[in-house]
């Protein structure tokens, strides 16, 4: 299992990626790691940690895709870019998966563009997995594409379900509709239009659902369009964040709330490791013709070791080939729509 | 200062409404309350209570709008339901402002229809105050417009300003626009546009906010359309439920956690205070010509009180007068694009 890991992509990089990237390589020495980037800085890097496992070799990319860079212009005019190129090996079939903490959008666009999306599949849509009480719910789409039609968001459903069925091995997946009162008649006409086409499918789907009711046990899976999926990511973020900042901040105020807040430190080192990204690794892009784990900008080395071993997890259920199964399966509804 | 109050809006209605109203009006002896609803029922717990006010009267409405009953629908049928009445109160002038922890969008269009909009409001929005480290920051719309415009958000956020100025003695609030990234490229065509009318503007526009940054401090306004805002409110409720149910869950694995958690009591308290909903009573829909308060549907006697007493502090700051001042501030602006 070949693995092409974005090693400029990231706001620690190349230094965390190249260290995360060792860490799996020694972790897994199956595994076949490619650090694409300037090779130089890679170089320099794996000469710091005084270690370079045999399974790991570098590609040169001179190129990096800036935070600011818009997506479509820098893999039109960055042909030599750290994302490019590894994009680039999955197209050749010369890596199995493909692993980036760079610039979304522009690993989106690399993506969709160089791997082209799977049989059937119109969009891509990035999936995410929110801690709740019960486990995860899987979120999609999480960003990949703001400008959603039914058929996408339809698409996601069975995407994600395929998912949550082969990796976290969930029987018949619950499949829920993101909206704002759990009635068929609410929401927007993109909704409304998508509980049809929900309603109609094979798939388990168990109609609206409320954003408060994600954390709860009524599905495995809930679409929908990419601007509320990234603004719902985000916002789970700011808010854990500012909890926890707030917690630690008033415990402080006295003698016995501080002595009490470090007899719960189990309980709080267990619950931000439910909800720390850098458990997870990465979260994957969905739908395009080949396995892409995309992490948090701010992914450290513990992130990239994770995002690696999921990566090579979905390479191995052969989630892909399911999925373009299951959307077979759905051939006549989709024909109708589209 | 008049208040008619929906008894028989909400998940605890008539008992937990006219409660708080009983405590509202003991507490501020010269305003006076207007029960609206079922006159037997609102009298029956009176008794219960076995005491009645004098500042407190009834208005009898037979009908109840059914949390499943569609807005539109509920409005034209129903003309003698609790909500239609008390916002008929409103619009004949035989009271101030309004409470109503009913359906919402019965609420909200019953508002709109019988009190109208503003002068030179296009669309009401529901502001929401969501609790960060730096105090509040207010998200407008929470869900009483899923099909936004470029100007009804511009809008959204010449009321909200108005609103933090007057009654948050905010001296110049930070506006920003909710969207997907900080680049003004970003987003999707609504918000590009909003961008654009938010810049040109006599607004403190700080630029794109990402959800993650309603918690800092760069915003004191942020403006959304309904249904991403409506989807945000649940979420923060969902969450911030599913971790304190997880940390008093987690907290019984041991003793020392257990004790240590005694100890935090008092943290736990404050921080519960802060987010919860009961303490603010309710929102106010902003753009309708009169004082309106959304409540929770699950309020309590306690959210009832609060709402009153934020109904009353809306009515004194003279809110709406400010808002429509502001908006002749803007007209040139707002007549090149209407």
């Amino acid at each position: 299992m070949r693995i092409a890991v974005d090693a400029m992509g990231g706001d620690k990089a190349p230094q965390e990626i190249v260290k995360g990237s060792v860490l799996a390589a020694q972790q897994v020495p199956d595994a076949e790691i490619i650090l694409v980037g300037d090779e130089n800085r890679i170089k320099h890097e794996l000469n710091l940690i005084r270690t370079t496992p045999k399974n790991i070799t570098i590609r040169h990319a001179p190129q990096i895709v800036g935070m600011d860079d818009p997506a479509t212009h820098s893999i039109r005019k960055k042909i030599n870019s750290s994302i490019t190129r590894s994009v680039e090996l999955l197209a050749k079939g010369e890596a199995d998966a493909l692993v980036s903490a760079g610039h979304t959008g522009a690993t989106v666009a690399a993506a969709t563009l160089h791997l082209r999306t799977l049989k059937g599949v119109r969009r891509p849509g990035i999936a995410i997995s929110l801690p709740t009480r019960y486990g995860t719910c899987m979120v999609i789409d999480a960003g990949a594409n703001i400008s959603c039609k039914p058929l996408h968001l339809y698409q996601y459903g069975v995407m994600a379900s395929t998912v949550s069925k082969h990796l976290f091995n969930i029987e018949n997946p619950k499949v829920g509709l993101l909206n704002i009162g759990e009635e068929e008649a609410k929401g927007n006409e993109l909704v409304r239009e998508t509980f049809s086409l929900l309603s109609n499918s094979h798939l388990n789907f168990v109609g609206n659902i409320e954003s408060r009711e994600i954390f709860d046990d009524k599905a495995n899976v809930v679409v929908c369009d990419g601007f509320v999926g990234n603004v719902i990511l985000k916002f789970a973020e700011g808010m854990a964040k500012s909890i926890f900042v707030t917690i630690k901040t008033e415990s402080m105020s006295s003698f016995w709330t501080k002595f009490g807040m470090f007899l719960c430190k189990p309980i709080f080192r267990s619950l931000k490791a439910k909800m720390d990204f850098a458990e997870y690794g990465g979260v994957p892009l969905l739908g395009v013709n080949g396995i892409c784990i995309i992490c948090h900008g701010r992914s450290d080395a513990k992130a990239i070791q994770n995002a690696i071993k999921a990566a090579l997890k979905l390479s191995k259920t052969k989630v892909n080939e399911h999925i373009v199964s299951e959307l077979e399966k759905s051939n006549t509804l989709t024909a109708e729509v589209a």
